[in-house]
């Protein structure tokens, strides 16, 4: 019904990135499509972020932050392992009280949190379900880690799901692959990390293999695709957008052309400036399309959400 | 359709306990009606214990774990960012690929999980979910704080929801109050940890503001459980069973003096010698319940979770 989003004002060009690794833009570009990013501040919280994305999508939406049944934030980088972010976003958008919780589903937390938001509206639960995906990475990347400093990255999206004549929302096929738990993780759990103090161990990071990452995504994705796009009785050609979530470009650019998307498919391609946002990436490339004129307000576009876990989610949805 | 449980082999008395605070085993069993809680040993993660869990929940459910959609994992001290404990507990009960994500809602994450799970089957969009309700609280108390070293201990419970041709969860109400977020929180956030690690910061344990939390329970709560009622079309006296979140024996006594509960209906007292295991605590009294013939299978039961956030969520099911 309404999207917002936040993006971090400090731009991290790859040049900046480059300081603390042995790498070059060139080569940043070519292999990821990212030529910049955005950092929040020490100053912003993940609260403060999903706070600035829910107003905005509330407010596109016309719905009031009373009329909110659940407010669902879907990060990483909340941290805190208690309380959740969701019931201070909720209390500071004036949605209290709603029920508020935070869900952890990697770079798939956005889709698996639709699916939530969307059943518990048909179900009847929830008249109004907002969701906002926000993630700060940088608190979580190391800079010197080759492999990671120049993808991750910082910002907000939301959206609210409401009642609807006509569905919006399609069904979700996600999964899991638990055998591959260790490929993108903390770099120690915080047990290690407190055993390990004394030794000043490095701040667990998030670190991900990037190659194994890499082909997962584009050979386990593009089916997940076509099922979401079967399940909402729909093809291909119906949709006006495809947003899978911003992990690389040339990760984008496989899952587009495996799906086999007719040339009036708009494609998400948010990461060039925003880099990779986790949770995040799917509402904020939404955000963008609809800004730009990329994607029309009411078209259909398939979301796909993918990660750590590994975790995934997809499904067809009409644009706020 | 089927509840299983796991405890820790090891019992922490109070005298134990005793050892790191100013405190006697009477003053505690006054206090919170704790004789005795089960602390996990150091090789045994949240994962683990929501395998062993999630295993006997499915036996007793006659569900095979390739049938499960999603696993759901309530819980607030998987030691990891990312990815969540679910994809591990998916994996390991052969359960791929189910979708999973693991659930922050403090103590009331299990309910929050339930009333998911509920939503999920009648959308239609999974057939069977295993919902975990698991914490290892040992590893985030410090046992020198007066106010929480006898409250906290380990366990997990689980319970599998399916399709039914007669409503066997009854409509969640649930909510939370953000402008209280810090009367039950990590004492530090990661991030300060990480900033304060030079000057060898204590462990961000977990902490209480014990007499807030207390008025709030019982105060807020008792009329939450009413309208959990209302909503379930059944009145007190239709209940087998009263499973609050086990906090403390005295809110437990309290809630169910307010709710005006008949005799009949028994009460979950196993925070007795369980301790408050956080989102693991409604599915083990639940379990023990049922196990030691104080409920029926097949009865009405009161569900209550309630804690850091705050959040809360009530719904009455009818028992596996």
């Amino acid at each position: 019904m309404g999207v917002g989003a936040w993006r971090p004002e400090r731009v991290v060009t790859n040049e900046e990135v480059c300081q603390h690794i042995d790498s070059t833009d060139e080569w940043i570009r070519q292999r990821t499509g990212i030529e910049a990013r955005g950092w929040a501040d020490a100053g912003t919280s993940v609260v403060d972020m999903a706070v600035h994305a829910g107003a905005e999508a509330l407010a596109a939406a016309g719905v009031e932050p009373s009329r909110v049944g659940a407010v669902i934030v879907a990060t990483v980088s909340h941290p805190y392992q208690t309380p959740a972010a969701a019931t201070q976003v909720a209390d500071r958008l004036g949605a209290t009280p709603a029920a508020a919780w935070d869900v952890s589903a990697g770079c798939a937390a956005f889709c698996h949190a639709v699916a939530q938001a969307a059943d518990l509206v048909r179900g009847g639960t929830s008249e109004h379900v907002l969701v906002v995906g926000v993630d700060k990475l940088s608190d979580f990347t190391d800079l010197s880690d080759r492999s990671t400093a120049f993808l991750f990255a910082d910002g907000a999206g939301a959206v609210v799901v409401g009642p609807s004549d006509t569905p919006g929302i399609g069904p979700t096929v996600w999964g899991s692959d638990g055998s591959q738990w260790d490929v993108i993780r903390n770099r120690t759990s915080w047990l290690e990390h407190r055993d390990a103090v004394a030794e000043a161990v490095a701040w667990p990071a998030l670190q991900q293999e990037g190659q194994k990452v890499f082909r997962w995504a584009v050979f386990a994705m593009a089916p997940l695709a076509q099922q979401a796009i079967d399940a909402a009785g729909i093809t291909a050609g119906d949709l006006a957008a495809f947003i899978p979530h911003q992990a690389n470009m040339r990760i984008i650019d496989k899952l587009a052309s495996q799906v086999g998307l007719p040339e009036h498919v708009a494609i998400a391609r948010d990461i060039r400036t925003t880099g990779n946002t986790s949770a995040a990436s799917v509402p904020l490339a939404m955000h963008r399309m609809l800004a730009e004129g990329q994607a029309p307000s009411g078209g259909l576009a398939l979301l796909i959400g993918f990660g750590a876990g590994l975790s995934y989610a997809a499904q067809v949805v009409v644009l706020p």
